[in-house]
Parts: structure tokens; C-alpha cells; sequence
């Protein structure tokens, strides 16, 4: 039934490159299939205004397409002079995803900036952010544990994300782009690796949908999810 | 438990004054509680350029807080030269929520936007917003039939919303500003009158929540839509 | 003449309803016939960098226009990213229109700012928004005496503000919008209680006025201006 | 009494420099003592949106001031990415002024852009941008005659203006930026070669100010402008 | 004396690797050493307005820069709201550089957007990005020639370009950034095949330099250029 | 062979005029034939913030050009709300070159800002303004000596500049905009007193250029710019 003639619940091969770059403390290019996205984490000592003086740290996320990773270009965001409202949205979602990963008590007054660019798109390039995300996160806090800038891990639990729709009236998980283009409803969860949720965001693009499907869709998600944990940690051991 | 005294699935007093500024084709202050949002409806023809030739409509929404609608002064949007990310979550999501209530093919070229300004605020504006612009969708469309801009009713059924999260461990519904900002999980649902889903959006605030917390505050969501939607019906009736 | 049958110098129905939203210190909807204002002040401590260091306080304001205040939507100036130069000018007026009714030396290094929204537009919106301001003002300082940030009253005289205008070759006072929208001359004028002015401006719209006609103008707006400020007194007593 | 030594009623020595600048249909600089304003009008077949289609023509005006055309150096307002409040209100104001001075409808569906830029200030800028401005309009619209855009004049009356206040208790004509500084009230006024009001603007800057002492403001602007359009007309004798 | 052992002539190694992303009509990333630029050619048919009906085509680079493809993290551009102008002057340079290649009466109304963005800095990126678009160039233009869009080749020659500097007293070719941010003189020479200028932009960091220090530096320029020529085409063959 | 009858290496008439404004320490008016060109220099005490505690001084340049100083207007880039990627480009171009004549250190932590706007542009703004701007320089150096707020002269040497290019396929010097708009090269050179260079850029317009046109060009700039800077001592002595 899927273009990709993958089954409902399977998702595309998934790799992980660490050190893509080497320049920030966390450089992590993510693929899922042909959706790429470097994901680098940045670390600097000190907190936003706002978060002086708690003795906590702070991790924020930005999110940015290239014109050119997609079928069609689209106006580079820097050049029109704003960001989207679809890039904004996107962005607070990583950042949130990203700070429940870490005890901000245990960070210090250092921020974690995370910047997710897409290379190329073919779907799922938010949860694919903050699936690589959190790989580049866990060099970063090394990285800072080695510099001792740090002195325990943070680290309350791993995080990934997966998309997951009602595609041909069937659930299924992983969209690629045009399965994402033609589904009925789109869903995006980001868990732990304890099983728990961070985020869910369900969206009827063209017929509500009903509690039975969003069950399907989340049974989905949490197999999926597992899985790329399993990636994370393996890549990462 | 809760600061109002209320049952954690009893939402506040809601009411909807129709009518509530002259000039729009649908105008409704919408209240839960201590917030007020001014919903206004209006309906232009033609579509914008993206839509043009298809013979559909077009709905679209913006959000705007007025600057002391809060507790200490927000800076004014519109003399910062930029919306928030926040803003512009808020009202890529209304536009979407009231989208999935009509047949735009039925619609015809006319685009009808919604303009959703919190007068006050105590929690929940978002979904507030919501409920409070589908009364202001029915009296635009009853407005458009009048003037024989459209000849059937395109509205597909009613939609609401409401705030649902985990407040001291347990689920409740509706939330007021002090349990919003005490909250470990909140979820925006939006629903139709059928008892679909249109929209879902849980974030964990500061624990990840649950599968089966999950449950509990969707259960509640529908039933208090269920009787959200009652009280729209009941001011358009 | 006019097409509400009202007397050359006769002011519309005045009203103003004190504590309209439940945050601000002050907050008043003021109402001249179909013209809604919502004006809030908002006490903050502490001055804006240029006035530091002197002993004395600030006022400001900013104007805004709900999209659908208007006859046809007008964009929203959040959205576009920059506010008119009308709204500019106008919050300008306002500010200063405010300023001058205070001893900012006796107000101490705190800052008031009004912020004047118009919910429904029917003519003389900046008028009403400086005769709304000043009975949220005086609510403002009845605050600050209260909680002990200033000891002494600021205030030095109330202020109201009234338009003018030559509509069909006669003085007329309190425009609403179609008197306002085929007038020859437009004139805004400010005064205390006191009978002095505190700023006028006079626009020839069509064919530029006489002297005499401007004295004209002038007599109906000191006239109506006792009238309102008479109002603000009964509301405030 | 005046720094300068100049009667309460004398105004700066006055001077129009024609064909400043080469490009421009109409180019002259204009001298109130030491404010320099260049002003360019430029004609463009066409009319903007708005306009379209009635036959009429349009007037607009833009001003600037170099950033250091005053004591201190100002922020360069392309630099910071807006004009500032005061900008557009004066720039607003300009062309108001020179609208009022021309029949549109014998102008045709032709532009007139004026550009006022201050060179150097000591007060009253924007009175001599609208004065300035009316030698180049006519420099303009005899180029547009010559080039057989127009046939008739549409020009209705010269305008000019001058500022007005009240200094040390006592009402002067054209404030150098000293006597501004320390005015009580300040008022700019704009009236047409048949000595009738196109524009006032007076504000009240320390005390608020008596219609005694306006009507004696009043009364050198009346005379003051009297002089002024005198200069004008000998200039483009 | 170079930081790398390198000889004064001597360049980094360059890698092209074409179709490096799927969607674009030319995509390569081009490693000068640790400088990755990733170009992608975008081809639309149509031309910008002010080039309208001329019956040439159009080629236009955007420049970005990934936020932490340098040693410590940048601003990103999209966030700020404008992009700098550093970056400002590079894509015009690559612009001019591309449009130089192409006979754009051959290209017909069709535009070839650049977008050349950084993904790791080591000096040299402007360079780089002109060198690796002239390979995405010839991707596209042979995209375009199968598909019919044009029928005869337009590019007139490969243009290539290397940056060379004064370092320690020396000229050098294609610095890295060590060497850049030590250079006394930096200058960035784009060529022909032909072995013709483009473009030549020199700077003096610290001191001035001799017109002999600039003939050796064009000396080093002309060899590398020959050389990156014949690696452009190696890739291409 | 020249529109104006001059020989290839001969320059426009040249004037500067000190003193050409009343407020900033250094104010000259620079003529290369009909381009005008307004140099100011402002002398402020303190650096921004990322020169602080260096004990250094900073010189920074503004470019503008008067919407009318060429042949069709402009838009005004306040009005438009940013500089275009052209005045970034050159104000840049102007900063560097007056920081090159400069000691820095001698200078102390003192900032001077140089602005040139364009008052009619005949080609060669860009190298005309860094000409004028150097006069400048020296005018605002001897202020601050004056003052007392530098000891010993920072100037290392006088800097001007000229624009050359091909024309009808031979070198010539100072360029006037319609042989700058004809040119098949664009070459803009900064020399220094001593006969070295600041800067060189040069761009081919249609046809690339050979080194021996550019020695030819190089050869007329260095001619040039020594007569340039005879003019400026001779206006300085």
C-alpha cells in the first residue's frame, strides 16, 4: 500500500553521522531515508537574561531549510527577512523537546543552542531534528563534562521523534513526503526513552479524525520510537 | 484542589455575546471565566493568489493579546515589528481548526478571516479563541447567505475547544492561569460535534506524561467540548 | 443637518466604564456614541534609559485599532511588521496630551503607559482615547498612592480632547465617521479643565478654513470639552 | 529678548536656491537662517494604486534629515530599518500641504514626489521643507507643461508655512533651535497666498497655553507667511 | 612557513561532488581542504520583472552561512531579520561572477538561482562557492538542455576563483583560516578559462601593499586558477 | 573619444569645501565634476562594545544617496526599511579605507563616524566619498587635538581614491556615469600617500578583462589618485 512498499509500523533506514562538522561540540548529520537534517549543538558559557541568577542552564533550538531541499526552491528566510510561521513553530518545538531531555539545574549557567538545518527533505525533517538532536546532545554534554564545565551528567532520558498519519484510511508511521502530502492526518510524538511522552501534536489535514485512529497512531509512534532509540544508543555506544 | 474549588472535569461559565462590535459579518465575545476574547469574522471575496482558479474559499486567522490583557504589560506586537512565535503557533492554529469546519468548495472564492484579540486573559485563550470563532463562523456564513454569496451552507458541523492538563498529579479540564503555570502537562484539543478529533497538541511541561494520563485528559476534553459545543448551539439557537 | 440630528456643538452620548479588564492599574472603555476605546495604564518602576537619574517619572502611550474596528478590515500592524505612520503620529499625541497633565517630578522614577486599543471605530477615536486615558490615569495614580509609590497627587489638571470640523460650510463638534469622511476641515483639540489648550491640530481636508472658521471650531470645542470633562468628574466622584 | 536679537515678529533671512541639483524636475534649497533643506520634486507618469483609475493625480512627500544635520549625530534611519514617529508625522504633513496647493484632477494621473532632506537644522525644518517644497512644485509643474504632461496649471495657490511659539512669555515668529529648546508652546502653521489655514499644528511643550496667547501665535504666522510667499514669488519671478 | 607546510602557490585539495542533494538541477558540495560549501543551481522558467521582455535569461546567488560552520556560533541571519553585509556583498559577487559565465540571451526568460551555503568555514567560502557553482552551472544548464528549455550551450567558459593574501610578508594562495585572520593583504581573484579577469577584490588588513606584492599575488592567483579549472572539469568529463 | 572631450587618464574637475556644514567636527562638500558628494566626520567619545577595553579607536562609514541625486528617483531606503545590498557594500568599502589611515591605538577609545550621502551622483560616489571623507578625517583629527581628547596625530597618510575602467576598449580614469554605464570594467582603486594600495576592486561588466588591461588601469589610477591627493593637500595647507 506504501509507495516505498514498507509495511504500516516500519520506518525508513535511519543513520546517524556524528562529527559531521567540526566546529560545534555536538555535529550530528540524521537521515531518515532520504530526509537529511545537521543538527549541531552549540556550547557557551552564561544564560539569557531572563535565567540569570537561578543557577540553571538554558537549551534553545533553531530550525532552517535550505532553499533548495525541496522539490521546489523556496525564498531563503534570511533574505525575505523573516522566519516563517512554520519555521518558528518548529523551532520552539525541538527546543522544548530538548530541555526535557536535560535537568537544567545540573547544566549550570550554560546554554545548549541547538541549530537543525535541512539539507534535503522528503518528510519528517521536524522529528528528525530532534531525534538527531539529542545524539548531538550527548556529545555536547561530554564535551562539557571533559572541560569540566559540568561535573554529572544532566541527562535524564534519551528523546526521539517520529512522525506518524492516517494515510489511504490506515495508520501508518514515518511519513515520507508524499504519503505526508496525501494523508488525512499528520502526527508528530516525541518520547523518551522511558516510554513517556514530551509532545504530541495531531492535526486533521482534510477529515477529523477519530479516537481509535489517534490509538493506532500512537501505538505506532511508541514502536517506532523504541526503534530509533535503539539507533540512538547504538550509534552513540 | 483546585484554586476554584471546581471538580477536575467542570469547566468554567462560558458565555458568547453575538453581535458584541458593529462592523464585522461576525462578531462574539467569547468568555471562560476571566477570559475574553473578541472574535471577529470577516468576509471578503476573492481568495488570495495561492488559491486562486479552484473555485474554493479560503479562512485564515490572526491572533493578537492586547498588551495588558496579562498580569504585568506585554510588549505591543505591532511596535516590536514582529509576532511572537507564540502568536503565530496560536494562529496557524485557529485558522486550521476553523478550515476543517467548512466545505470550502462550497465556500466559492470569498475568504472569510478571523480576527481573535484577547481582552483579558486567564488561561486557556487559545482554545477560548476557537469556540468563540465558530459562534462568529455561523453568523458570517448566515450573513453570506443573505447577501447570496453563497446558496448552501458550507459549515460541516460546529467546532470547539478546550484546555485539558495534569494539574498536582491529576487530570482536569479548562485551566485557569494559576494551574496553567502549575501544570506538569498541558493539551490543547480541538473537537468537532461529531466527536472527532481536528486537533491535538500535549506538551509536557515539566514531567513527561503517561499514555494513561493521556486517556484521562482526553476523556475529559470530550466530554467538556461536548458540552462547549452545547452552549454555542444554544446562543445561535 | 447632521445626520444624527444632533445641534452644531452637541457631543454624542458619552460613557465610561472604570476597571473594564481586571490586570491594569487603570482601565477604562470609554465611549463616545459608537466609538469604543479601551484604554489601560500600566505602572511599571523604573524610567526608560534616556530619563535616568533624574527624579522624575514618564508617560507614554501606544494606539492600536482592532483589524475589524473599521467599515472593511484593515491589516493587522503586527502582522504587516510596522505600525502606520497615523498610529504613530497618534500615539504621539496621546503621550504627550498625558504628559502634560502630570507633575512628573512629583511621580517619581516610575513609568505609566496607556495603552489606547479601539475596539469599534465611529469617528474621533484619538479624542476619545486621550478623554478614556485620563480616568484611567487618575485610576493609575489612586493605585500608586496606595501602594505607597507616590505620596503626593501628580496630577496637575484633568484632559479631554474633542474633533472639530466644517461640515457642509457650518462649525460642528464630535464628528462621527460620516460627518468625518466628507468634512472640509478636521480639527483635533486637547484642554484642561482649566480652559487652556494643550494641543490643537487643524487639517484642511477639501478647501483650507478661514480664521473665522477656525475661531468657530474653536468655541465648540472649548464648549464641548467642559461638557466632557464634567463627564470624567461625575464618573470619577 | 531674542538670542538673536530679532523682533518677536521678524523672521530669518530667507533664501531659495533653484536648481540646486541637477536630475530633478524641481530642485531647490531652501534657507530659514541656518536650516538648510534641500527639496526635490520628482514627476512620474502614473499614479499609485489606489488612485487608479480617476483620472487624478497624486502628491506624496518623504522626509529625511542627514544624521548630522543637528549638534549631536542621529541614527541614520536606513541603518536602524525604520523612520522614526517624528518622520512620518512631518513627512505626512508635507504632503498634506503641498496636496492642498494643487488640483489633482487637472494634474492627470501624473505623481509628484517631493524629497525633503535637511542638510543642516536650527529649527523649523519641516516649515521650510513645506515652503521649499512649493518653489520646486512649481519649478515642476512648468516642466510638466513644457513636456506637454499638463496643459493647464493646476496649481491653486502658493503655500508656505512657519513655526510659531511662545517664548519667555511672549509669542515670537520662526524659533531658531535655541528658542525651540525652551519654548512653552510650539506651533507650526501652514496657510495658502490667500492668507486661509491649511494646516495648524500647536503643542503645548512645558505649560499649557491660553487662546489669548494662540491667537497672538496666530497673528505673526499670518503675517510671518505673508513675507515668506513674498520671497517665494520674487524667487521664481 | 604555512601553518600546513604548504608552498606559498600550493593549494588545498578540491573535491566536487556532484548531485550531492536530489532535488536541485545542480547540486555539489565543494571542499576547498575544511572549507564545504554546498551549491545547488535552481532553474525556473520566467524572468524577475526588470528583466521582462528582453527575451535573456537571469542569474541571481543568495550566500548563507550555517550558523556553527565557524569556531564559535553566529548569529543566524533568518532570526536577526537581515542578512549582513558580509553576506550581502558575497552574493552579488558570486552573482556577477556566474552571470559572467552565460551568454544570458542563449539562457532565454529563464532564471538559474544560486544558493551557496556554508556548511563548514575554513576560509576561502566565497571562492569555494563560486568555484563549486560553476560545476552546478553545468548540471543545470545540461538539465535544461534535455529537457528542451534551451537548445544551444550559453555558458561562454568555466569561471573559477581562489582567494590570495600576504602573509608573513609573503604572497600565498587559497588561505586558510589561520592564515586568513593573520594576512596583512587578502584578495579574492575570479577567472576565466580563457585565463581573463572577472572580478579582482583586494584589501589591505593591516598595511598597505606594493603594486609588486599585488602583481605576485595575481601570479599565484593565475596558476591556482588554472588548476581548480582543470579539477572543474576532471568532475565534469 | 570621451563624451566630455576629456584624454583617458585625465580627472573631472575637483573641489572640496570645508566646513560645508555647521555641526560635525569635520564637514566637506567633494566635487568630481557634477558628483556631490557630503563627508561628514563625528567625533564621539567611548567604541562599541566589541573594541571596548582595548585601548583602541574605531572609525565606522555610512553611505546614502538622496532618492533624487540621480536621474530617476530612488526609493528612499528608510522608507523601504533597509539599506540594499549596494550601500552596504560600499559604506563598508568606505569604513575600511579610513580605518587603514589611521593608528588605531593613537586614536584611544574614541569612535568617528564618517557619513556620506550622495547629494547628485555622476559616477565614482563610492571613490569620491572616501576621497572627501579623508579631508574630513583630518578636519575632525585636529578638532579633537583642539580639544585635547588625542595627543599626537593617529593619521598615518592621507587616502583618496578614483574609479577606473575599459571604454570603448581603452583605460581611462574617473569615470562619469555615462561611460561608467557603457564600461565593459568597472575598477575602483584606494591608494595611500606613499603610493601603495588600500583597496582595488575590479569587476568586468560585460567581457572579462585581460592583466594587461587591468596594468593600464592600474597605471591611470595610480596617476590619478596622486593628483587627488595634491587637491586635498592644497585645500588642507
Amino acid at each position: 500500500m506504501r509507495p516505498s512498499g514498507r509495511t504500516a509500523g516500519q520506518i525508513r533506514p535511519i543513520s546517524f553521522t556524528r562529527q559531521f562538522t567540526a566546529h560545534a561540540e555536538g555535529s550530528v548529520l540524521v537521515e531518515f531515508g532520504n530526509t537529511k537534517v545537521l543538527c549541531t549543538a552549540s556550547v557557551e558559557e552564561g544564560v539569557p537574561r531572563f535565567m540569570k541568577g537561578q543557577g540553571k542552564g538554558w537549551i534553545t533550538a533553531e530550525y532552517g531549510m535550505l532553499p533548495r531541499a525541496t522539490h521546489t526552491r523556496n525564498d531563503r528566510e534570511a533574505a525575505r527577512g523573516k522566519q516563517s510561521g512554520r519555521t518558528m513553530e518548529i523551532q520552539r518545538l525541538i527546543g522544548r523537546a530538548l530541555r526535557a531531555a536535560v535537568d537544567l539545574s545540573i547544566l549550570g549557567e550554560n546554554t545548549i543552542t541547538f541549530d537543525c538545518d535541512v539539507i534535503q527533505a522528503d518528510g519528517g525533517t521536524r522529528t528528525a531534528a530532534i531525534t538527531g538532536a539529542c545524539v548531538a546532545l550527548v556529545d555536547a554534554l561530554n564535551h562539557m563534562r571533559s572541560k569540566g564545565l559540568i561535573k554529572t551528567n544532566p541527562l535524564k532520558y534519551m528523546v526521539a521523534a517520529v512522525s506518524v498519519g492516517v494515510y489511504k484510511g490506515e495508520a501508518i508511521a514515518d511519513l515520507e513526503y508524499v504519503e505526508d502530502s496525501a494523508a488525512d492526518t499528520d502526527m508528530n510524538v516525541v518520547m523518551t526513552e522511558t516510554g513517556k511522552l514530551i509532545e504530541i501534536q495531531g492535526t486533521a489535514e482534510a477529515e477529523p479524525f477519530s479516537f481509535d485512529e489517534m490509538q493506532n497512531m500512537l501505538e505506532l509512534a511508541r514502536h517506532a520510537i523504541r526503534e530509533i532509540i535503539d539507533e540512538q544508543k547504538k550509534v552513540l555506544a
